[in-house]
């Protein structure tokens, strides 16, 4: 028996990169993009984790250096982004095999200022995060898109029953309830080039109707319905994995007070909760490589 | 020399109520108030403290208890729904002498689903929370409204110069930053009663208005704008402090790299951070009493 | 009617000072001081909110470098620190009238390596954090101890009955439950000079003893408890302030599945929760002045 | 082409179950054990996502319930109260395929009052949270142990020189350094009954001992010699994965304010870190099958 070293990477994590277009938009309007990048490298490793040597480890504040330089040039679309930087390192560092490059975009929105959208100003928004992280092998590149940090709730349209009752089942069926859940959605697209931004914006905008649109007997079906409106309208995309926290909404027992609840005062717990995983695929998708990994 | 109680206070806090108004709309479709709301009380609370005699407490759970039941005739706008509450603690128990309310409003936005809005689907929204804070003391109520999580950006229209040197300054003097900070700003209304909705709309709108619109010397000074702009648009406020964090984003120094920054790449600090704190009110502002405390 | 501006302050908040001490024990091993530093100053700043003028406006840039140059010689106790950066801000400054200096100290403990206890190896512990917040005017300084992040819990010997029954009361009355709260307290000191060491060790010490030795009708008590213990311990202290979020920990029914429950199985809840605040003093305590403000 | 149902599995995630002994030391005394409890569950769910129909789901609120059930006859140590619920998920529920535990425990350490340890009163510490995650498919189960939460910083003994550099390359090389990291450290069991406390302090008492034993050219070389450790250290262990931020500790420039700094005042960083991942592995480990997917 003896001890090896196994799977290994390295890299900067959240870099806090924010650009200014001073002439971004058609009316001569600032433009802002803001992102979190995170490098990781991987490779031929072996001498620095067994011995020490360092002569095959590119900084990681070398990598952070990276990503500011190569921002100086435009940013364009996150994936591009990712992509450029991510060939980069495995292009010109012999000892670097595989590079991943992770993106989270946080949203502005334009001010109004004086009755106008404004020249210069922003808010954060808060509705929905657009990832995407990008693996590239020096042969080809395997690109994930997705969305972050959007809740969503159907106050009706959501029932749960007909689930099996064994010994510890205390839960009442139900035919009408709150349905909410904080969305995160990756999906793995099937290309290495396309418009990214279209592809991004209507995933997003199908997944909602689809939240929106989908009766539904569980969160499950739910996903499922999701996944199967984004596979559809996306051609691109191969494949969607979803994580949904089912952000529980109790209905108030107030008849101790004398007083009836036809589904209008809830009680929204923090913990604990539902989370429901669940893959939506083509059955032809390409094998997925070390695009999830 | 003796011991003695100090001020005190007890209460439930961040209850979470989310009521569905299903006829909310003018068109029937759902509507959604997502609130946290914290109650606290005070009184002759010393025979608890000293000897343990707890037949003075309203026992926190009562108080939940309450802020659900009371929700059950409907909320309307939150500085009204915090007066109810507010009222009824103290008129109700004659320990109570003192009751305070606060509340958080987390905003949603209506869905679109199959290209209309949506009837009973929502998003969490993420630009400025609505908060408000009631203080009751048997004779008057004082009402506090404001605004939190609204992070507002300027990419240019920002100098920083002119500031004293000592033997620790090393910082440049700068004509055009990025200007950006998380508004936290609360204001005392001298009224118990006004078009609450009508109040805080007219409050947010000028005070955005007032960040994008001014060129500013320094976070103080926008401070100061957003200030007295409000106090001109809403006559029902008397007073409105501020605390402005500072975000800081530094321009990227790319010399090393043989490349020019000319104010398009910022690196987002986290830590440390300016801290802009800060009161703007009328001279004839009524006496504060409790508001605040 | 006039709009004025009112009460302000500015500076730099939570610079991250790590200090290493490389003869700093009596064997010659290495100590660690890690502070979270926060420098808040205000004076006569009316020009720069009103017409941007920085003349006066000491950057907060310059505060942070102020914290670093001032612990390359030592730093010693917390309390001590503050004082001279909060003295050294006032009096170097004519605009400045008083200065505020936060110190959060984050607690580490040594690392034993090879049996022995490590020369310069050490790992975060997380039984509570010291603070202090200095207050100086230029005439005389206000010194605040305290703790945060102190987590405790008793298991027996809490007791909640005979509170008052309303009708939106639904609360049993138990005599055998958890109490667990997370102790903030801070507490000001009548002194300006003191061996601050040992006053902490021994407020907080006390302050424990007297929290699992307690026999408990309600967080109030305990809290009353805590006060009086920790100044009748240390007499440099005149008045201790608490918040004690009562952390629910609820007895889970487990009769549906057949099973009693005597005292054994909780669910510990988020939200909401109890918030019991007080303050404990002597009667002769000196004016607190601006130290809470 | 079709879309198809690919991996997935819902639960009850974050259950948070404290537990009394009273009776639970030799003394009489009581212990407690805080766990946050995670339940997985995987098997024949297409009908639940495609139709809607629920008779193969085990509800979420079942599995809670369970959970809390399960500790009413006494929880022991983690692994075993995991693999208990695994398997009763598993055996009970024919459509259940594979279940997956995770807990984390999180560690209190005993009061002293009057003097003495106390019988009932416990504070919160925050040195490491053992962490364990079975899975188990009808079959056998596959246990990880763990740890998250430690912190750890060598205030010398670590270096940084002899890194390639390219053109954006800025960083300094360094002979003496801070080295901080937070462990996060997962490691795969090859048996499923031990003595798993035993084995747990083993691992930790020795990964921490390697952490301050070993100097350092980089933090790649002291995460490979705290998993060969850990490794020879404990039989069991077939492999062992680390994620190791680099928490960052810049020595301040003071050279501007006339100072020098010998290794002695530092800046902690927050973002963007270092990030190092890296597993080590016994070479005839057996195959790890569902155990970290």
């Amino acid at each position: 028996m003896a001890i090896v070293l196994g799977d290994n990477r390295y890299g900067k994590a959240e870099n806090r990169l924010v650009r200014i277009d001073r002439e971004g938009s058609a009316g001569g309007e600032h433009r802002i993009t803001d992102l979190t990048v995170s490098v990781s490298l991987s490779g031929d490793m072996s001498d620095t984790h067994l011995t020490g040597a360092n002569d095959k480890v590119l900084a990681t504040d070398t990598q952070k250096n990276t990503v500011f330089a190569f921002a100086r040039d435009g940013i364009g679309e996150i994936e591009d982004f990712a992509l450029r930087l991510a060939r980069h390192f495995v292009s010109t560092q012999e000892s670097i095999h595989a590079a991943r490059v992770g993106v989270v975009a946080h949203p502005w929105e334009r001010l109004r200022v004086g009755g106008r959208p404004a020249h210069h100003s922003f808010a954060r928004s808060g509705a929905g995060t657009r990832t995407t992280r990008v693996t590239y092998d020096g042969e080809r590149a395997w690109v994930l898109g997705g969305v972050e940090d959007l809740t969503v709730l159907n106050s009706t349209g959501s029932e749960f029953w007909g689930f099996p009752r064994d010994e510890y089942t205390t839960l009442a069926e139900v035919k009408d309830r709150i349905l909410a859940t904080a969305v995160s959605a990756t999906w793995r697209y099937s290309v290495e080039e396309t418009d990214w931004a279209h592809a991004h914006e209507t995933a997003l905008a199908t997944l909602l109707d689809a939240f929106g649109g989908t009766h539904s007997q569980s969160l499950q079906q739910t996903l499922y319905a999701m996944g199967q409106a984004v596979l559809e309208a996306v051609p691109e995309i191969a494949e969607i994995r979803f994580a949904l926290p089912n952000k529980h909404h109790f209905l108030v027992d107030l008849q101790p007070f004398g007083l009836d609840n036809p589904g209008e005062v809830f009680y929204a717990a923090d913990r604990p909760y539902g989370l429901i995983e669940g893959t939506v695929l083509r059955d032809d998708a390409p094998p997925a490589g070390p695009a999830w990994s």
